[in-house]
């Protein structure tokens, strides 16, 4: 059984439940089914994370079976929640917080919306004003990837990096986020289904207006610099 | 009034509680309005299964009112329920269990996006991995079968048979799940409602990309031998 | 101050309590927004009906403010609630219960599916079983008709007089269901908001296969005459 | 610290309680995720409005925390919720209070379908008749505006001047709405979703009946003028 210093201990026991407590905002919008979609956090000052464990109902989700993992996604033996697997998707959180360091916290779901984009393999546009926003453009398309080895998580990475979004939409399967917190990529996942939707209704009955490139960066470079609490938000993780 | 061992008694017991139980995810995920839709389970060990009274509101159902039926859909004459009339579709129930003996549970809804592949005939391709996963390919379509004689349980039996889906679209009807137990069978109805949502909002839009059939084996090998609690869970009645 | 016999008032005050909590499915079901919306039921024995108030909010509506009123859709004074307008809808009401003396319950609503095929004056085909189950065909569109004389309850009464379907899709405006009771009627209300969707989304992909009249003659006959405990609930007025 | 005689100190804790509740309106009918959306209100016989604080949870908004400002939306020093920001949007609702005196309250939403027609810069045309009545015609669209100068209240401004309509779709971005309290503002904005929705989904299955311009006339002059309770609560704050 593995034992950290008392701060490293706080530092799970925050993450721990602020984890649990992140996958009711995944149930309240409806961005998951059963036991779909997981959320994940780094433990600040440590190589470790905290994810969901695999298979088991939103409504039994607590702090004491979240599952801790190092950096390569190897559940900490002897950690409470241990007994159980954590997320089939651990692998891919992993490999972002391996490769991504300024990444606090991981999101996957099969949000509607946005896996029906993945499934045409097509970006969203940056056509509304919150999107511009939040993400700073269109909402990028990863690779094909199935799940076994680092191919998802190499895909997250690659599209991800150096890109405005804070979310990609990989392939034929749905999307990931990213953010400085869990609660940041919690954000980013419900905002890109609400975009996801959004234009995607909105292209149904006919072409939409662009907005100028100018425009998006004024308003992308405002929102991450002067959107008052908002902004704090981003950069805690609670 | 027909009475049983002690253990086939507690093994009614538990198939009761879990079926009128999970009646409430079936709310929970809006695959059904009024009265309509229904889940059965198998006793364990006996030739009989529990499934839901008709035109009973959901709000009231409860172990007790539960209706106790032998493998022909006959009600168990002075069980607890047995006052009221199963469901009417309680004959397709009663023919899976027949002749399917590896079915522990069937559910029924008439979900909206699954009645409305069902409307056209027309079986859902295969282009999510969570499909994949779930159903390990396309979601088959059966005959047009309208209630009063085995035809619609004959029709799931012989769409069902050796395919890996859980799930058919009865034509112009619905969808009918099978499981290895009731929870299993309710999962597949989720499910189901989920990709045929997906796939139908994806398709609105454009052209979907194929998986291809490697991957699609890949993922649904791997999903049924693999997925940690969620394979336990599929396993058990509970 | 109007008054009536005890075996009156205890029928009132059973109308009262039933049409007062029914309102309640209209917002389970989200058929109604804000205050729009109403129900109707007939107080057996009596010329009178109770209806919902005009412009109060749905978590206020309680069996004391409801409002009782004549057959001309007059309130009756003194009676409780006569301090406030009825549903902007009663002189719609009125004329139904005037002229189908068979029925016990009447719900309007702006349900938004039904109000899309009302927008393009276009009946709903009957392409699914549970559609001919409740409604036993098609359901048909009535005239175009603005408030503020009686042209809208004898769109109703025209429309559905002779006509299997418990609901009439209004030109422009939206459904109006009738029932043998008031819960009759909101489970009509409820049941074309469903199969709008439903055909609505089915159509949107593809052509939809048609059910042939002789299936949708014995679906609809056994369904009135068999159907086990909601038989009995559509005779009843609780 | 600014004091306020007590007449006004009752008014101003009348708005925060309104504008707190008012909140729950927008999520109760699905338009705002996260922090997003905000309602504001005219504070009777001041220069003064309550609005919501910026990037703060809605399960945390109280009449404590909402923020009061002056009409060139400056957060009025010392006063309780003053030490947080207000809402981005406080610029445009400044501008609509200090250009519209009738306009006691207004709102801001993204919420889908409202968004959907502005990012075609198309308005709604009224093809139902509860349109008729809330809007009296079409929903109009204002000019492509950003936040950060008074652009975006000029548009709402210059497009709601002489406008039957209480709703505009402002160009890729979304709805305002005005009333002549807060709670007449959310009910629009309740309202135009409802209606951007239905004739959305109306349109996607053929050509709309148009209404003739007379009979809207008619339901917007009735429904302003006789419709019971509801004409008393529009005139009303609470």
């Amino acid at each position: 059984m593995t034992t950290f210093d008392p701060s490293t201990e706080a530092a799970i026991a925050r993450v721990r439940a602020e984890v649990a407590a992140l996958h009711g905002e995944l149930v309240r919008y409806g961005l998951v089914v059963w036991t779909g979609g997981n959320v994940s956090g780094r433990v600040p000052g440590a190589d470790l994370f905290v994810i969901k464990p695999s298979g088991v109902s939103y409504d039994d989700l607590a702090p004491e079976n979240m599952i801790l993992c190092d950096l390569d996604g190897v559940v900490v033996p002897g950690s409470p929640g241990s007994e159980r697997s954590p997320s089939s998707d651990t692998a891919a959180h992993a490999y972002v917080y391996r490769h991504m360091p300024e990444v606090g916290g991981v999101v996957h779901t099969h949000s509607t919306y946005a896996v029906a984009w993945a499934a045409r393999g097509e970006e969203i546009p940056c056509v509304i004003t919150a999107m511009a926003d939040e993400f700073g453009g269109p909402i990028p398309v990863g690779p094909f990837a199935i799940i076994g080895d680092d191919s998802i998580g190499r895909g997250i990475v690659e599209t991800l990096t150096g890109h405005r979004s804070r979310a990609v939409l990989m392939q034929n399967h749905g999307p990931f986020t990213i953010g400085v917190s869990a609660k940041d990529a919690v954000k980013a996942a419900v905002m890109v289904e609400d975009v996801a939707r959004t234009v995607h209704i909105a292209r149904q009955a006919g072409p939409l207006i662009p907005i100028p490139q100018q425009a998006i960066d004024s308003l992308y470079g405002r929102y991450q610099n002067v959107y008052g609490q908002a902004a704090d938000a981003r950069r805690t993780s609670s």
